[in-house]
């Protein structure tokens, strides 16, 4: 990689991405409107203080002194140490010369928030081509333009310049990524969900550095388990195939490609400027990647959840539920997403038969056996019997909430048997009460138990990480 | 029917359905189980209470004298007046011979909530055959058994066993049924919600009454604008065929169906001891007679609610999107369900354009206007010149909330945006804070607007209005 010289980070090593440096500056500086208000650079610099970034930021602006506490820059030319990462909101038309004086101060990266370009209008696309020869001649790596730029979890650089109300995301394994803000925090509850980041990246115009750059990067995050991203395009197919398919070796791909239709191609172009093409080639490219692509927004977010997961031995689910209906729709989803419903052995049928004779069958029904015992009881010899058959290989469970199963219990009840579950489980809560159902997720989110917002999507998942399984076992 | 005499209700005239009676009862009796707790007769009589409704309701318990300051009766047939409704939660071993004692008093509707039947075993499912028989003797038609029950919010009759915890349910036009108690006021959220429900049921082993007598019933109820059900096996094909047939004249009809995999149907077999049959005979038979089938659980809840918009006059959607990524996806789901984008007029796009140019065309972005003027403002201008301009049938609005534009904002402007919102409008809600985009939810449903749980369903419901639309237009 030609611009990235040696000079940059860690003592002269060269770093393996450019993603390096939007990832992991040492410092940052924040170029534009430093406006107290909910949005600009006074908001990204308030959201790295409170994310509680370790690196110096720099505020850039010539016509401020202080802004929360912090020294004001005329120009970057006058930051008196080297600056790994810039992220420039100006009016567009002066974002070139401003890339430009970065580059005159070694400045590696820039975020370009600033809109305008060629999601607008010609003279938009205009100025985006120059921006882009200036980061080629200065050596600059781009993100953007047009995008809110990216969330790391591992040091708490988040570069969004919407004030979200929020102060921390969970340390996970999902990296997400797209052309599109609304992944970012301020468009995402994170912090309600308990939802487990390790990165968030929104590319914006990708003018310049792209999802194949993302791939590079992310494949080598120790953080990182899995990629989900949305994409309206992409830049350069050969690579971004070949880079897929390495990467799949180490880690998970999903990708939700948008621009299905004609129209929406044609709406991508005025969203992000880019070209989406035709439909049919990315989904057999996608198909010879190995790159596990998803219909909707919902499952962006939710099935990489299930990665976090053991892997299963093959397909054989076993379900536990409180009620018999969503058994009987779970099974039709598994059997359409190649999982198979498990045979309970004699001993499971018995020791569960014992208890109540809607627990004895797949999927075993909660729901009737609730006044046998105990529900959490019922709940905890259910789950247990199925992670312990060995004709199971995923479990599924529907748990149900409300005053006489308040979520401390089931949190217990899943702390127990977290140390015992070798086997995937995949969970959805509901209740009478929404504020219930979000309890329990959350909080059986943070003991490492992926909970999705339905049934369906949960055996879905499930689905998903057989197939991926059998793929690396084959 | 002739096991509906004319000594039932309002003074001799012979009701039109068997439903009427569960549905419309002046008296209730509830039989069973009456010991204090989260479950059982007791609820029954703590909800029928709660829920206000206004008929007589006699517990039957012969080891009770008091419940919940009733008089406990030994048996039904002390009871001293005429019971219209018997809500029946002994052991299933007994539900026959209560039932025959029903007959005896003039009982012309039972409720058998208790289980153990067809679902069970073999002898369970002898037990059914047995109730169904004394039923046909003593003229009861026979709701369940493994049922709880019905809802109905014009009366305040709530037969649910479980105590939820919430006490009221909007008075609304969708009518849920369902082989399952996962519909029921237990389950769902519906307060949270702000669900308007008109009627609920839940068929249980639908061994008498079933979806054929429901749609009959519900096509004459005046609180009833669309019925959804989840069904698991159909018990008459051709009645069902030949009934919802000239049900959807009058009323859109929305079926679930599961049991689509061969283990589906087995599972099904095992819940509700009902026989699936084949999916490919079901999809053909739903076409032919009009029904709109869906796929999946969420959109039982969610499709029905667009049904209470004016219908649209073709095809031409407009979206009103705070993030172009949302706006490219669902330009795809749009065209995937028969939706085109409408082309602004000149003078529409001349206007949005004015205030900024990601406004003028369709998709219209608020996001990158959101500078421009105050986020409400811009979503004011950027709806009302959607609903005004003659090119547009229906729109979606995708509507983010946060500090700087908080629900009640939103709530304002939807107000008088409902003075003139002729044309059909389908909302999704998001934020950083899943209690903020829940509130704005909920009131906006308040106000009459349906708010979707994703940007894709909003755009699929507006597909199916026009799809339906075109039907009874064509």
């Amino acid at each position: 990689m030609k611009n990235m010289t040696g000079e940059g980070r860690g003592g002269g090593a060269e770093p393996e991405s450019c993603f390096s440096y939007f990832f992991e500056p040492r410092s940052v500086a924040v170029i534009g409107a430093l406006r107290e208000g909910w949005f600009g650079g006074y908001v990204i610099i308030k959201n790295l203080r409170v994310f509680g970034f370790p690196g110096e930021v720099y505020p850039v602006n010539p016509r401020y002194d202080k802004v929360l506490g912090l020294d004001v820059y005329a120009s970057v030319k006058d930051i008196p140490a080297m600056v790994d990462l810039v992220i420039i909101m100006t009016p567009a038309a002066v974002v070139p010369s401003v890339l430009e004086e970065c580059g005159a101060c070694g400045v590696r990266a820039a975020i370009v928030v600033s809109d305008g370009f060629a999601e607008r209008s010609e003279e938009g696309a205009r100025l985006q081509k120059e921006l882009v020869s200036v980061g080629r001649r200065e050596g600059i790596r781009i993100l953007g333009p047009n995008t809110v730029g990216v969330t790391n979890t591992a040091n708490g650089l988040v570069t969004t310049p919407y004030e979200f109300g929020y102060s921390s995301i969970r340390r996970g394994f999902v990296a997400l990524a797209g052309q599109t803000g609304i992944i970012a925090p301020q468009a995402v509850p994170y912090e309600d969900l308990q939802y487990g980041i390790s990165k968030i990246c929104d590319f914006g115009n990708k003018c310049d550095v792209d999802e194949a750059d993302l791939l590079e990067y992310l494949a080598e995050d120790a953080e990182t388990k899995v990629i989900a991203m949305y994409l309206e395009a992409i830049r350069d197919g050969r690579r971004f195939l070949a880079t897929a398919k390495r990467v799949v070796e180490k880690k998970p791909v999903i990708v939700l490609k948008s621009g299905r239709s004609e129209a929406g191609a044609k709406a991508a172009a005025s969203h992000t400027g880019t070209l989406a093409g035709d439909d049919k080639i990315y989904d057999a490219a996608f198909r010879q990647a190995g790159v596990l692509r998803i219909q909707n927004f919902r499952e962006l977010f939710e099935i990489p959840k299930i990665f976090g997961q053991p892997r299963p031995k093959g397909n054989r689910i076993a379900m536990v539920t409180m009620t018999g209906g969503a058994g009987v729709m779970s099974t039709d989803i598994a059997y359409e997403c190649g999982l198979e419903l498990a045979r309970f052995s004699e001993e499971t049928s018995n020791r569960l038969g014992e208890i109540f004779p809607s627990l004895a069958k797949n999927p075993s029904d909660v729901g009737p056996a609730l006044f046998a015992d105990d529900i959490i009881q019922i709940y905890k010899k259910a789950i247990e019997a199925a992670l312990e058959d060995e004709g199971v290989d995923c479990v599924s469970v529907v748990l149900w909430t409300g005053e006489a199963a308040p979520p401390p219990l089931y949190v217990e009840l899943f702390k127990e048997l977290k140390e015992r579950a070798s086997k995937p489980v995949a969970i959805w809560a509901y209740s009478a009460h929404l504020v219930l159902a979000q309890e329990l997720s959350r909080e059986l989110e943070k003991l490492g138990f992926p909970v999705f917002s339905d049934f369906e999507t949960a055996v879905r998942a499930l689905g998903m990480l057989y197939k991926l399984s059998k793929r690396v076992n084959d």
